[in-house]
């Protein structure tokens, strides 16, 4: 039993600094362990009682009969230390530290907690500041939070783990009123030593576990975390997460427009994009999808079908499925007339969708028929039922019917319900039917379910091997012909370019490149070169002289020295700007894509992709899903006519691009190209300008 | 007293079909009217029966003793229009009628609907199709609705009108539960007779109403609707609107882009903004805003505190407002200072905010000292208040505390729930404060009393009058010149061109607005000019001569038709591309206003600014905020070192083009400028291309 599984279903609990006293913080888990049924042994530790509710108390840690495999330490921080110290030399498993006053309050606590991990030597740690755990599978509660204290704790497939503890007690509280059942809960917290990465990988191993919630504040491992979710993704359980975090401003980079467009949340929606992570847009969504999910049942299409005997809330429900882009098909013939043949009343419309079965709710044979020809037509791929007024008071009626509905096939069944019913909420959640308050939620589950049937069914060609480390032996700021140059030799083309010292030079390259060129200085100081009057672009070969003298003056008149060399280039047009750039970040380092020009800079239409760490690299089709990601892809698809761009050129420069990250590492501190020009289709791309600095940094990725 | 609060408050109340079997629908509204304290009279109507529940029962409408106020008709449609033409004859102030199979089933119904009206003459009807209304204030239940069954209803300051009977009994019911009262329901249904415009009206003039909460499907009399907001407005009773149908697709115009970017909801959003009206943006919005406004506690300034007993939920609301652009300023040092004087443990940390106050929620002395110090803060405007898991089990204490908290002054106090604890919930709403159960709907709220306080301080200066109609000679699709001369008659400028008919004219045209120029088709036929060959741009002078010839084939070869005329443009450079539309809707007439080019395009980054319809013109501070609600408003705002362009030039073009649609009026059927050149602060505007479309419509505006 891997460190992990030891403390989600311990054989042993010591509790230490245990109460006699139930109505006390420290009289909880003791209280708790046995009300839910825990089959193990329990230790309380308590010099100060000879036994808690009949069970033999223990003056202190070195009494214990045995080492237990898990202990909740309920001491303060500072007596805390100690007994972690003397758990560990008997060999405890693990300890659930619940004492707050470490990292989250400032400096010294965070030296406290580095204590506690030195004390701890190779037993494991769940906290400190944490709730702790409950396997609710197996009855086991090792936690000392209020909401335990129901009769009946509710188990179901998901497993959430949490790095809030207030906020699993409020999500286990909210699940509990809607009959909603998790296998594991996990409050992480402070993650001195288990995080949420160990306890993705325990639950994708987990045979109860069916969906795997996330509620996150910061990622501190995002290796383990990556590696962990795969695993996840492989044992065919989607992650859904919630991240807070989101308001922080993004932190600027100096140079390139990289760092400011990534921001710091489009890293996090890198990072769950590339492990496959559904993201909660709301928090509601943090529970409501999940339940939807644990059902397991695939939705193989888009056409849904709402079964309304209450007009308003079906028309309210289609109206936020439409919006989502579901399609909500009238009946087919087939399937109009055995609705029809049912009918006995004459006011309902059967030939719509949504498919009003009025006063279907008081006629359970008319309800348990429409559901039946619904679910069964080919029309359909899933049904959402709306609950009226009358599962008010009579919560089963409905119930029964759709939960003998699913054993006709494996469509997904979901329920909105539009009153104030919480017992119909309850009694369809406990029998594995999603029900929903809310209609934008209807159609986020709706929503979760296609994109795991996308992931499933999207054909994982094997990922290139990673490249060689390369080392680098360029240093610092290197000039816009050096960094195309880096960049070329990766395999990104540049524009047609001479670099040129004299108006007579400029002339002559101007002659070659034109019939009109681009005039440019060339720095490897100068990061915005326009802004101190070094580019001319649409110059004539007969101007380009003189508008070499012209640049000299204006440039050493803004930076206060004299320009040494220029840059004659090729004038590109005709073409999309795309920019790209290498984004490095605690979290992993990404390329960031993005359609380029002002406009779609203003809207930040820009996506990143987190580059692998497992030995392999970027592959075409991820490059190519991010590109539809854009706003703007149209433009590069052949929007209103236009020519289509080259897109597989682009993704072959965006995978050189990501390979050059790769092989170099740390020895790139910043690289961007801006504009990369999209040429039509069969024509290529070329880096029109860009940036590289360079660092001391090691090859190969990190 | 006028029609509608004849219905709304009566005081005599006959009941058409009244049941005396109160399990029966049409055994309620009695049942109800008594149960819930109706103080007039009440007339049953039955042949069949003598009595009911003690009340005489008459046997039909002419044994009446009196004219009632109101009838509620339960027959079914077959019947009911006999009985209404009874009610009428006797002269009944309002039938309120139940029956559904009117316009909602289609061609058969929607004639049934008309003879309902020419039955009822000048009596007010309700419905058909509705569920009634309710007078929560006065305790008068006009309905069938199941959801009166509860034992007592909460009545508060929200006055509700729905389209949908049954999301108004889905929100009564999901209102109950939480303890938020309304003031006035009503269900307005098929809207035979009485609309949303009525009650709007209505509800303006009830003290008892505070605030509007509309459940929308269509606006049926956009003009009296906008009379009525606006009513509201002046009654200082905001109005937050649901509005469904927002996946329709728009209607797509022929010649311009204008109808396609506008889309079916656009306009929506377009009469909400006019009004004043907030939209709603999620379904419980329409429940959590209105309760939010209801406390009419204002909010001035955007400095939020968060006081919180639970770590985790603090910072879930946090980031939450901090997405929305709230600020979250930590305590200044005087608060700061008076938080720590209250203070007896030594974890919380009280110099940040959200601010944390650790096992306050069991310690009412603590939690009362920093609610008192918060709200007195000047750092602050409004304080959230977090309640966490132990108003599970002792609502009150914390119910209590805010609600002595009110006191104080008028900030706004909110409170965001995070277990589940209904209790909490329905206490602290009957106390006033307004109680969320998520986080996205306490930065919506928030939101919203903003935007009341924004509209508040607004100085609104008297609108112009509208313009007068004038009669246009010209009919049917101008050419671009004749177009943009029109369109320079009512104040927009044009680009300098000269129509021209041989090369010869082109080439000394090209001379004198060179040096280089536009050449483009001219014809009243060929709205896709570019689609045809029929537009070159940046032609030197002396290769306009060949271009047009070369034009006139590719013209031919494409249309079929040889072009006579041609323009010859000066070529602008350096300017913005903005669109410029006229848009006509069963709601109204509205400009479109957008960024130009084609990524603003792909991402709709336009918006509309309805028509006055009051006989005044628009005024310069509405095009002002339509043009800053654009994602793209920075580029015409010096972004990035831009020059900023010529924004007063483009408002004056705006309101020139306005005063246009309003003095054509019908005559003009389709106008758009694509694009309108937007030259930098004091160069001007000029409308580069132009589409109109004249019709044989009356002058004057619609």
């Amino acid at each position: 039993m891997s460190g992990v599984w030891q403390l989600l279903r311990p054989r042993s609990v010591a509790v230490v600094g245990a109460s006699a006293d139930p109505a006390k913080t420290a009289g909880r888990p003791v209280a708790y362990l046995r009300k839910h049924g825990f089959e193990g042994r329990i230790y309380p530790v308590n010099p100060k009682a000879a036994d808690i509710d009949g069970l033999r108390c223990y003056p202190d840690v070195r009494s214990l009969p045995e080492a237990p495999d898990v202990a909740i330490v309920l001491l303060g921080a500072e007596r805390t230390q100690q007994a972690i110290r003397e758990l560990a030399a008997i060999g405890t498993g693990a300890a659930i530290v619940l004492a707050s006053g470490y990292s989250e309050t400032g400096e010294e606590g965070a030296r406290r907690q580095r204590e506690l991990r030195e004390a701890a030597g190779s037993m494991r740690i769940l906290g400190p500041n944490t709730i702790g755990l409950v396997n609710l599978t197996d009855r086991i509660t090792l936690s000392a939070s209020g909401a335990l204290a129901v009769d009946q704790l509710v188990s179901g497939g998901i497993g959430l783990v949490s790095q809030s503890g207030g906020i699993l007690g409020a999500l286990l509280s909210r699940a509990t009123a809607r009959g909603i059942g998790f296998s594991k809960l996990i409050s992480t917290s402070n993650e001195v030593d288990l995080e949420l990465a160990d306890f993705v990988d325990a639950l994708a191993d987990d045979p109860a576990t069916r969906v795997i919630a996330l509620y996150v504040e910061s990622i501190r491992n995002p290796a383990a975390f990556r590696v962990a979710a795969r695993k996840a993704a492989q044992a065919g359980k989607p992650i859904v997460a919630f991240k807070i975090g989101r308001s922080e401003s993004g932190a600027q980079a100096a140079a390139s427009h990289t760092g400011a467009l990534a921001g710091a949340d489009g890293m996090y929606d890198a990072l769950f994009e590339d492990a496959g992570i559904i993201r909660a847009q709301t928090f509601s969504d943090l529970l409501d999808l999940p339940m939807a999910l644990a059902c397991e049942r695939p939705l193989n299409g888009r056409r849904i079908a709402i079964l309304t005997s209450t007009g308003g809330a079906g028309t309210l429900v289609a109206d936020c499925l439409g919006l989502a882009g579901f399609d909500l098909p009238a009946p087919d013939a087939q399937t109009g007339a055995a609705l029809r043949a049912l009918q006995t009343g004459d006011h309902a419309a059967l030939d719509r969708n949504p498919i009003d079965v009025t006063l279907a709710g008081l006629q359970p044979d008319l309800l348990r028929g429409a559901i039946r020809i619904v679910l069964e037509s080919d029309a359909y791929d899933a049904l959402v039922v709306i609950v009226g007024s009358s599962a008010v008071a009579q919560p089963e009626l409905m119930a029964d019917a759709l939960r003998d509905s699913l054993a006709l096939n494996a469509k997904p069944v979901l329920a909105y319900i539009s009153p104030h019913a919480p017992r119909a909420a309850e009694v369809l959640s406990r029998y594995g039917i999603a029900a929903f308050h809310s209609p934008e939620s209807v159609s986020a589950a709706l929503g979760a379910m296609w994109r795991v049937r996308a992931r499933g069914s999207a054909v994982a060609s094997a990922p290139p091997p990673a490249p060689e480390p390369v080392s680098c032996p360029e240093r610092g700021s290197l000039d816009e012909a050096r960094a195309k140059a880096l960049f070329a030799r990766f395999g990104v083309p540049g524009v047609r370019e001479i670099v040129v010292r004299s108006p007579a030079e400029a002339q002559r390259a101007a002659v070659q490149l034109g019939p009109r060129v681009v005039l440019k200085v060339l720095s490897g100081e100068i990061l915005h070169k326009s802004e101190v009057g070094g580019v001319a672009v649409n110059v004539a070969p007969e101007d380009a002289g003189p508008r070499l003298t012209q640049m000299a003056a204006d440039v050493r008149r803004h930076t206060g020295q004299t320009p040494e060399a220029f840059l004659v280039q090729e004038m590109v047009s005709g073409a999309a700007e795309v920019i790209l750039g290498v984004h490095r970040d605690p979290l992993g380092t990404a390329i960031l894509l993005g359609m380029g020009g002002v406009v779609a800079e203003l809207i930040r239409d820009t996506t990143l992709v987190l580059l692998p760490e497992d030995g392999t690299a970027l592959t075409a089709g991820q490059v190519e899903a991010a590109l539809r990601r854009l706003k703007t892809w149209p433009l590069l698809d052949g929007y209103r006519g236009r020519e289509r761009a080259d897109v597989p050129a682009l993704v072959d420069a965006v995978l050189a691009f990501a390979r050059m990250a790769q092989s170099l590492g740390d020895q790139l501190v910043e690289a961007e190209i801006n504009p990369l020009f999209v040429k039509p289709l069969g024509q290529g791309v070329c880096a029109a300008d860009g940036i590289a600095i360079l660092g001391p940094g090691a090859g190969g990725f990190r």
